[in-house]
């Protein structure tokens, strides 16, 4: 950006400039660590001028994080096609490739306190988690879903979300590998909603009929048949 | 505690009652709409006297919660006697009692945001989360637990934590059935573990060894399998 040309950028252009490079900072430290200074320097401008577009450092935060936040929900969307473990499998590769993206940053966010808690940005995580939410029930065909279902579906993003934070504390299990088991913890949350619900019974079954047999969950299925026999032969 | 005749309490001991009565106040609200002057008032004391033990709200607050927490981590405590499912549900049933009486307070601290997030809460919440998760795995009784057994115990007390969150919202699911849907969920997550790991394999097996066929384990195998033959049939 620090060209010996400077060239004039119009308002909105340097606005959504300095959304983007603060974007950059805040994902790679906690914003408590991110000084105005630095995202002037890092855009080429004058940390007055930084002031000219946002009034200071939470309003540039907040900025950037609604920018992300479009960037993470629009994720989770996917086209409606093909077996439901192959999208979700997508869909968990694109989440952790943010995840991995914007590593320090989303920490920082999701662990809260006050460097980054606001009702501003509780509202961005929740518009994530709500797009989430409206994307995995489009996928099962669900508009009107009961309670248990509501309740599989947005544990299951925080489960997914709590998966990742875990794997940011060291990365010391691969992260192919975790989005396959979010994939199976899924089928295995809906399972044991299942037991208590009919319509997720319905909706589980409908699922796993048009899965392959070498899908994700044609493959969690066979797994848990391994290890389901033993009780009964040892109760 | 406002008598007619007001007896002269020592100094913790009033500190004592400071903080039970700011728990019962915080605990129905979010703290934002708890002031200082209520929480005199049902002390039975002047507002000086309070800013006398406590520096402010916020200190007052913290304290409350400490206890609040020290509270909620010795739920998890159970005698390390009979099958794993049974001391898992009944952890689970405390730990929904905690939250039944704490509701309001509990969901504002989880939500975060400026009013409640600190370093120092944030520091309170790791501590349950720590001693929930220590627990969990004396009861497996492993002391050294590989990186994905580690990763299934702390998403399982973050799962537990989401759907308390999730039911203290309209109370639409029965809580003792989430209770035993969670000692539930924690089997399925650790059936999906222990598709990658031996040692959270081994682990299972052994749990599931020790069940009573009529325990909460042996009910999920048995809804499992009951689901489990349709993919082999449809692939």
């Amino acid at each position: 950006m620090t060209t010996g040309v400077r060239r004039r950028m119009g308002v909105e252009e340097r606005r959504q400039q300095l959304i983007a490079v603060a974007l950059e900072l805040f994902s790679h430290r906690s914003p408590d660590e991110v000084s105005i200074d630095e995202i002037a320097g890092a855009a080429g401008i004058s940390r007055p001028l930084v002031y000219h577009y946002f009034p200071g450092k939470r309003s540039l935060y907040e900025a950037a994080l609604r920018k992300a936040a479009e960037d993470l929900a629009a994720r989770f969307e996917e086209p409606r096609e093909g077996p439901l473990g192959a999208r979700l499998l997508r869909v968990m590769g694109r989440f952790f490739d943010f995840v991995d993206e914007h590593g320090p940053g989303f920490a920082a966010l999701m662990r809260g306190g006050p460097a980054v808690g606001s009702s501003t940005t509780n509202a961005l995580i929740d518009s994530v988690r709500q797009a989430a939410y409206e994307q995995i029930l489009a996928h099962l065909g669900v508009s009107a879903p009961s309670a248990r279902l509501q309740l599989v579906v947005r544990s299951w993003v925080s489960l997914a979300e709590s998966t990742a934070l875990l794997w940011l504390d060291g990365r010391r299990v691969p992260r192919a590998e975790l989005e396959l088991q979010l994939v199976h913890d899924f089928a295995a949350l809906a399972a044991v909603s299942a037991a208590y619900d009919e319509e997720m019974g319905d909706v589980l079954r409908g699922i796993i009929a048009s899965e392959p047999p070498d899908g994700p969950f044609a493959e969690l299925v066979e797994r848990l048949v391994a290890l389901a026999p033993l009780p009964q032969g040892s109760a």
